[in-house]
């Protein structure tokens, strides 16, 4: 398997970044994560769409995606599965927040990962998380490398627990500090609005898309708790995790239901055998 | 007068930094930014005890000061002025937002710098920023490598603006985007509290102090617009600027007033001839 930390900087095979990149001093950048199966990456489109897209916000010059390909190509073609990050951030530049110039580095580097069958099927144990999200993020939406309030939130809970489910200052449940998250109540399906804080996932989109798709009705509105625990299923949803059910909310029991398991087999019959 | 980017990372003189450091992946890690004057860093005392506060926040491991001092002077030691950052970041760890270990990276470098006097005495050039700082941010008052607000923001204006302000969702007035601020009226000073959202600066303490020894009262408390507006003097700090009175803050004109002037005076009679 894959070891950690094997990584193409601007095209070169290095472990090492100039200490002046403004990812490092300011997050100034934005990342992806997602599975490559003998170096083909999973839902590409979709990754490279959302990449683009914080590009464009962020005033970042998107790097050539052959020049990104190839780097997940050569890192990731021996293994049957490995998760890939892409890192696109703004070079070292003069000290100071304001941008002075066009230069761009990408980082592309490879990880150990196997896909999580068990969890996807036999679901997992989440709880909430106290921290609430700041709002209005100005970066709402996107994959940022401003990535200190998953940082805390993570530290609230430990494993057995999985996940932990973030609220906004109004108590709205927003996501996962590391997925999207969907309940399913009477066949249809509806995950939070991100246009005040949260990233949209490309796994969240991919879902919705093969919910309407299938003709499960799909809403974006806003989600409290009681709404969450009234459920009859809740599940997270990443590029890497695919789908898992939660089967345990902080003691709040759902059962393993059959709408995620049924998008689960969608995913699985469009092409990705990641997602078994 | 040095070059931009001369830095030492642990200890170790290089220009570059593990690609899996945390600084990078998440913002997972602290700066300083200070004056050293031929190698003495300035308000080191302050500087020091906000990034330990900020290290036990996050939970980092605080690099030993000795090193950190040697790593200043061996890169600032010939120089008249030099400014120096010091981040101190999360180091290298397996993928994902979960610490799994307690290694730490420190990172000084060394940045052109010359004493801003003229601005000190004839003031400069503000502007509102559209950019609202959300809240409540789990990080307020610390120097995080989060700083994309910062970056955002500072894309709203250009010089001869020096400087933007910004302002909370409620539309109180914060701080600007890289420094804080203070308004005098009838020769009070005030300045707004930073618990939501915001950096506690370094030069902010040092003038509070510096006011309250000098029999200046001085209130912590929110400031809307019109309370700004309405001042006899606005002015802004932070460890490089020092202070800058405000002369122009979107076509609105204040005086350069006494109590800035006074302030300055006693900084420089503190013994810091940097900020003449």
């Amino acid at each position: 398997m894959r070891q950690e930390g094997e990584s193409i900087v601007n095209g070169q095979r290095t472990d090492a970044l100039a200490i002046g990149n403004r990812g490092l001093h300011y997050g100034d950048g934005l990342f992806e994560t997602l599975v490559a199966a003998k170096g083909q990456p999973l839902l590409w489109d979709r990754h490279w769409q959302r990449l683009a897209q914080g590009c464009e916000r962020l005033d970042l010059v998107l790097p050539a995606p052959g020049a990104i390909r190839a780097a997940i190509a050569e890192l990731a073609g021996a293994e049957p599965f490995c998760a890939v990050k892409i890192m696109v951030t703004r070079a070292a530049q003069a000290r100071g927040y304001r941008p002075s110039g066009r230069g761009t580095d990408w980082i592309v580097s490879t990880h150990p990962w196997m896909p999580p069958t068990e969890e996807r099927h036999a679901g997992v144990q989440a709880t909430w998380c106290r921290l609430r999200l700041a709002t209005p993020n100005a970066c709402a939406g996107m994959k940022t490398l401003n990535r200190l309030e998953q940082v805390l939130a993570q530290r609230e809970w430990k494993p057995p627990v999985r996940e932990g489910l973030m609220q906004d200052p109004q108590g709205l449940v927003i996501e996962g500090t590391m997925s999207n998250i969907f309940v399913a109540k009477a066949g249809g399906l509806a995950t939070p609005p991100l246009t005040d804080c949260g990233i949209a996932g490309v796994m969240r989109a991919a879902v919705i898309d093969a919910a309407m798709r299938h003709a499960i009705p799909v809403s974006i509105e806003p989600l409290t708790r009681a709404r969450i625990e009234q459920a009859d299923e809740l599940f997270l949803t990443n590029s890497l995790i695919g789908i898992w059910p939660v089967r345990d909310l902080a003691g709040h029991a759902f059962d393993v239901g059959p709408v995620s398991q049924r998008l689960l087999a969608i995913l699985q019959a469009q092409g990705d055998a990641a997602f078994s």
